[in-house]
């Protein structure tokens, strides 16, 4: 099949590009004796978590049960759920995971953490635990210090749970600038903290799970980190261009879209808005664009409705006419991706391989 | 089934506001003597659709050749495709559903237009035209005056094509206030104008087809309109509210969430983010937020992450711990189905029936 015979919009992704993403990430892990273990939330494919743990992954990272569940399929030697799991019907499910492989959840609360012993304890399996600390971002994660000993010893008191470490996730950082890196400086600092705490108290850490994506080639500068969990760099995307952890050109997948009107003079309507590429905006920027335009940098992709992508091209580099094709890159792929049924993988113009993207809109 | 036994996040549906949602708007055409003609673009339901043709609606809209595939199932007398369709794929597929139902496409380019009247006749079928006028959003459209007839005139000429009319979307008219209303009698003025040339030039037109959301219950004021295609009516959002199409209680979806960290002291983490609600901002506002809590209205959806909701608690009406049950409107209910793969349709605490999003993703 030509690329020219997708039909449009169509999530497209460079395999040259992957390969490459895919290598030097596992590379950079193995490098720093780094354990990588990939969240899966960005291709969701069993595919691709295949070939990420043919090149090295320790396991999968996932958000959801129902992600768990769709990548068994991957046979993961283990799998961290990254997600506080909460209420009867999931426990239930997440339990019937464990049953096929080790399973391990991040959470933040007693309260989820006694939710998941009985859970584990009626299904006769054991889970892992990491505690979940929050190093900066204000999402999820307990304070250091006190509070955090206590979630873990708490873990530890309960049956049926391994504490088995911490988790936490810098997406406070957003680029490695000075700022950004006195940042990653002081994660590192608090880490280094929150282990001679354990150690005074004697509890045990095995697992100390961290990094984002604009830290993602700094990870190894984070005290005791032993595992991270990257999930763009197998795409990459806008944001992770502009965070500095990537070249445009290190950007796997894009949008291929078609010109529908060119109606109004000096713009174009391509068949992609809102619901092909989400409406997320660019994170940590108040430039207001969707995507950037391969054939036409210059072009400005500044509004979308649920169909329609507004394109300005008054400083575009090429005019336009109905029926022509463009990709974009989008701002953030990991929410692009979970739109599209599909992922048409191409080398030159030749689609080489389409994969299902397994688990879309698995919300629970 | 009862609501508590719903898995979250879901998309939950209030059967009485939706019925009622139903009854308003096909009350309001057939009073004032239009015809309906809902976009399934909102719901992507066959279910729903079939009971707004039970209501009295002539037809379906749809914005992409698929989900006129998939909308074929609610058995419609004719499916109006209110977007430009280009391409070969696309064009084949087309005339294939034109073999199943009378089929109408809204456009705005003689280019769009003859490769639609190539593969009517590859295809040996009819297919009615409505020319898309640009009444002041500057999305498509051409513009009123020569280019409209020039487009009418090409249409007319091209064999396998019927010249049905003309469609607009006055998108631009974002509320109802004082500039709104005198947006809405320009647009009016306009369509007086286009309806006039038309008359002078002996170009007869069946349909003129038109009308918003936020200016549906006033679409009888726009003189000369056949038909209106509204979509968000059957659920409501935040979006129709403010607009003040609608009112609080009018909103008939919402997205059922769990508390799933309270860490950080005044703050919640509910289990749904941009994967689950969009992150489609509130039209027309400067205010960020991502959807009104029902049970506090006073909590502040303010920021999201893919699987996170970010909820400050400074201003709640209550207290919430990790397992605790929120419901809550989203900005834009069109883009947050799209995500969903089903939704539960309930009546006071039961769950009544639960219906699959049978377009959901339908991108091409």
């Amino acid at each position: 099949m030509h690329v020219s015979e997708i039909d449009t919009p169509a999530l497209v992704v460079d395999l040259d590009i992957l390969e490459r993403n895919l290598a030097r990430v596992a590379g950079y892990a193995r490098e720093h004796g780094l354990r990588l273990r990939p969240h899966t939330k960005t291709h969701k494919s069993v595919r691709l978590a295949r070939r990420q743990i043919a090149m090295g992954a320790v396991g999968l990272t996932v958000a959801k049960v129902s992600e768990a569940e769709v990548m068994l399929a991957a046979e993961p030697d283990d799998l961290l759920v990254a997600y506080p799991i909460v209420g009867h019907t999931k426990l239930l499910r997440l339990t019937q995971v464990a049953r096929q492989t080790r399973v391990t959840v991040a959470l933040d609360s007693t309260c989820a953490a006694r939710q998941l012993s009985d859970a584990a304890r009626v299904a006769q399996v054991e889970i892992g635990v990491l505690a979940e600390v929050d190093v900066g971002l204000g999402r999820v994660g307990v304070s250091a210090g006190e509070p955090l000993l206590a979630l873990a010893r708490a873990i530890q008191k309960l049956p049926h749970l391994r504490f088995a470490g911490i988790a936490f996730y810098p997406g406070h950082i957003k680029t490695l600038d000075e700022s950004g890196r006195r940042a990653l400086a002081q994660v590192s600092d608090l880490v280094r903290g929150i282990l001679g705490d354990f150690l005074a108290t004697g509890i045990e850490i095995g697992i100390v799970s961290g990094g984002s994506t604009p830290t993602l080639f700094h990870s190894h500068e984070i005290h005791g980190l032993t595992e991270i969990r990257p999930g763009t760099y197998v795409f990459n995307d806008l944001n992770t261009m502009r965070s500095g952890a990537c070249a445009l050109e290190d950007c796997a997948a894009t949008v291929l879209a078609t010109v529908v009107s060119t109606a109004r003079p000096g713009q174009m309507i391509i068949d992609g808005g809102s619901k092909t590429f989400s409406s997320d905006r660019l994170a940590n920027s108040s430039e207001v664009t969707f995507g950037h335009l391969v054939e036409a940098p210059g072009a400005r992709f500044h509004k979308m409705n649920e169909e329609h992508g507004f394109i300005d091209l008054a400083d575009a580099e090429a005019a336009f006419g109905v029926g022509d094709r463009v990709r974009v890159i989008p701002n953030h792929i990991c929410v692009a991706v979970n739109l599209h049924e599909k992922v048409y993988g191409v080398r030159g113009e030749t689609v080489e391989e389409v994969w299902p993207v397994d688990a879309r809109g698995k919300l629970q």
